[in-house]
């Protein structure tokens, strides 16, 4: 078995973001705090976001939006003025986030780069993600650059038919069973979960009972040697 | 000269976009009347959207975000709830805005398919794009589709290399002298501006001023004609 390319996430893949979502929900509980209980809070605008998904799709802008809207549901339709602007400033705050990539990640790249086409595959917002790949100075790795609204099997079928040698030949890596990894392995491709931290509720799922081509790792430092022997050995 | 590879640009050239854009303006000078005249509310607004571009980037996320903003920034940072209530609102409206293809579109792009790998290329936020062009019916028309962040030389000659058989035997046409023709004449595509009835400010720039590869029609059914005729003789 011969794999090619290597899909590969971004957020809370290469780089911190689940991190600063929490932070920012932190202050928003923090600014209703006079309306509602921390659990309640959470759960709306979780709500919310999951609702508006459909309309906004990924990204910080539906995030601030989806913040908004949570704030005015919570206070009758009433939310003060400053709670607002400061939910404005938050989300303005985190489109100039500094980028942090995380450990391993550097090395890994440079050496899966040397040996296979790197694609970097990511939903969010498209400037936002071409900011934070600009500031992440991987962006020379990277074969190509898919910002999708969905990842799904057909997602990674056209993506690796277009930028690889067919899903086959690919390996997809990732820290989200639901949009990483189980429709990659869907798709016929290879798939690897590397979880961060933090996991938002939306992309939780269950792990593919018993695959082949699936595997778990702790760490980012260790998918060039997961790929190589997977390359060696039959699938 | 050949040409192969058809770019097309998305709002306002296949469909209409400004007009949802400006009955969303008065609605919001409607709202705020009590704050400042017409021509003051339009100039913040245009101002902030400016200067949110390298931040939110083009779509109507970022517009709603805006508009948000300039409510605060006009109302000394103290915007009823209600008012913020409105554009929410009014956003979401726009988000969910029936998709109108402008006349002769359907046909002239049939008939474009038949001899051309046409490719649509437009800015503005990934999911509402992907939402407008399933609702426009012409999904199946386009060998590929590219939502970009920005329209700049880089960004035609890396999609027509991808796509087509290089800028050199490709053409793009749109609505905006800006961002459609421009750079794609500096990519070495040909280039043609079809005018809307309406131009966002930002989209205004110059025609070139004696260029082989321009040309400028009233309407997209002279498309598949000009493009024949320039297919013919030398450039």
């Amino acid at each position: 078995m011969r794999i090619t390319t290597v899909g590969l996430d971004a957020d809370d893949t290469l780089w911190h973001n689940e991190t600063i979502f929490r932070l920012t929900h932190e202050r928003f509980v923090a600014l209703l705090a006079d309306h509602a209980d921390p659990a309640t809070l959470e759960a709306r605008l979780a709500e919310t976001e999951q609702r508006n998904l459909r309309l906004y799709g990924y990204g910080i802008k539906g995030f601030t939006l989806s913040m908004i809207e949570t704030a005015m549901e919570l206070t009758g339709g009433e939310a003060p003025a400053s709670v607002v602007r400061e939910i404005l400033a938050a989300g303005r705050e985190m489109l100039g986030h500094p980028v942090e990539t995380l450990p391993g990640v550097d090395e890994a790249l440079a050496l899966l780069s040397d040996s296979y086409r790197l694609i970097l595959i990511t939903k969010g917002d498209l400037l936002d993600q071409e900011r934070k790949l600009a500031a992440s100075g991987l962006g020379d790795l990277f074969a190509a650059v898919e910002i999708v609204s969905e990842k799904n099997r057909g997602t990674y079928d056209r993506i690796f038919a277009r930028h690889g040698t067919g899903a086959d030949e690919a390996i997809m890596a990732g820290n989200s069973m639901k949009s990483d990894v189980l429709p990659a392995l869907e798709a016929g491709a290879f798939a690897v979960h590397i979880p961060y931290a933090i996991t938002w509720a939306h992309e939780l799922a269950d792990a593919p009972a018993d695959h082949r081509r699936y595997g778990k790792l702790d760490s980012i430092d260790q998918l060039p040697g997961w790929i190589a022997s997977r390359s060696r050995t039959a699938a």
